[in-house]
């Protein structure tokens, strides 16, 4: 498809040399349009580089895992998805208030919580981003969090729990609603500990009624 | 796109001559669909009088800007607020089941869900979107909840368990993400209830935090 470093490759579109920063910015808009065009799971380093101009090494040494990869074009910060994986090494009993704190903690911190709105904004606002969020929270958040609990049904688990952070998150910093906006951050994590806890690892009933 | 007067349209799609009453609905069910599609940001004048098959002016004529456009579209049918209030009006120890099912009903319901979506849409996509909703939620959603509720702090427990339901619906409707996007309405209520019964009717923390 293409060969070469971009630094050393004068038939990139445009015929412009660029820089480091240039070449990042050339894989990361490649990469949005692969993950666009093909998934998380479909896109491939290769096929981004492809489109991107540059060799697949120099993606994987620019972004590390796909995941990164795919984070950096949500500009998501690093540290999310390692706060997040953290979050959950603890004590099962413990783990409702640290996915709690740890969830509340990105939102609040400016870094990472412009990045996560961002990612609800475009979920919410076109099919595409949508299919991408999905795709990324089924093939990886979910079971990384999913891999961390014991119990039965653990990605069922993980995802009632994560939709409790996403709808107090919506309350508290998006549509800014009272007493939700004002109350102070320890304050919504023991209000939210008890249910995230009951669904990762409480009793739930059987789907007695699935067709 | 389109031309001329409503009154004197002939050409309009079924080439019914609706009244003025007619025609008002006829572009609020477009607006409806064009902010639910596009966004609060995307939808225009143009896309939604097009759809209703009258002239832009005639749309500015009736409702004046966009906002007061978009404000007469959150008038939700009025079946909505009915049917939520309606789910109170039982032991307050079945209302988490009741507030679940209702609630995912209107999401379920073609005629409702559109309305639904289209509000969270605008509500995540500005800022003017977030400030109509919160009026909205607070002005009457959750002070209509609350009333139900015997228990202290009526309102806070109202938006909690309205913050899951809305967490909830992202994840089946929005985002369509497995495994909540394919469970059968009876088991996503019967894992929900729960959790919203303990917010409306349990023991919940004291705000020690509070500064």
């Amino acid at each position: 498809m293409t060969t070469g470093n971009a630094d050393e490759d004068d038939r990139r579109p445009g015929g412009r040399r660029p820089g480091q920063s240039g070449t990042k910015d050339a894989i990361l808009a490649a990469a949005r349009e692969q993950f666009a065009a093909k998934g998380y799971a479909g896109a491939t380093f290769r096929g981004i580089a492809a489109q991107a101009g540059v060799d697949p090494a120099l993606v994987r040494h620019f972004f590390g895992t796909k995941d990164q990869l795919f984070a950096a074009t949500l500009h998501l910060p690093p540290e999310v998805l390692h706060r997040l994986q953290q979050a959950f090494e603890c004590a099962p009993e413990d783990m409702g208030e640290r996915f709690a704190r740890t969830y509340l903690g990105l939102w609040e911190d400016p870094a990472t919580g412009a990045a996560l709105m961002a990612i609800m904004r475009t979920a919410l606002t076109n099919d595409q981003g949508a299919d991408l969020l999905r795709d990324f929270l089924q093939g990886r958040l979910v079971e990384q969090v999913a891999s961390s609990l014991g119990a039965d049904r653990p990605r069922l688990r993980a995802l009632l729990a994560a939709t409790q952070l996403v709808g107090a998150v919506m309350a508290r910093y998006v549509v800014r609603i009272e007493p939700m906006a004002s109350l102070a951050i320890d304050d919504v994590v023991a209000l939210l500990a008890p249910n995230l806890q009951h669904y990762l690892t409480g009793d739930l009933p059987d789907h007695a009624h699935r067709p």
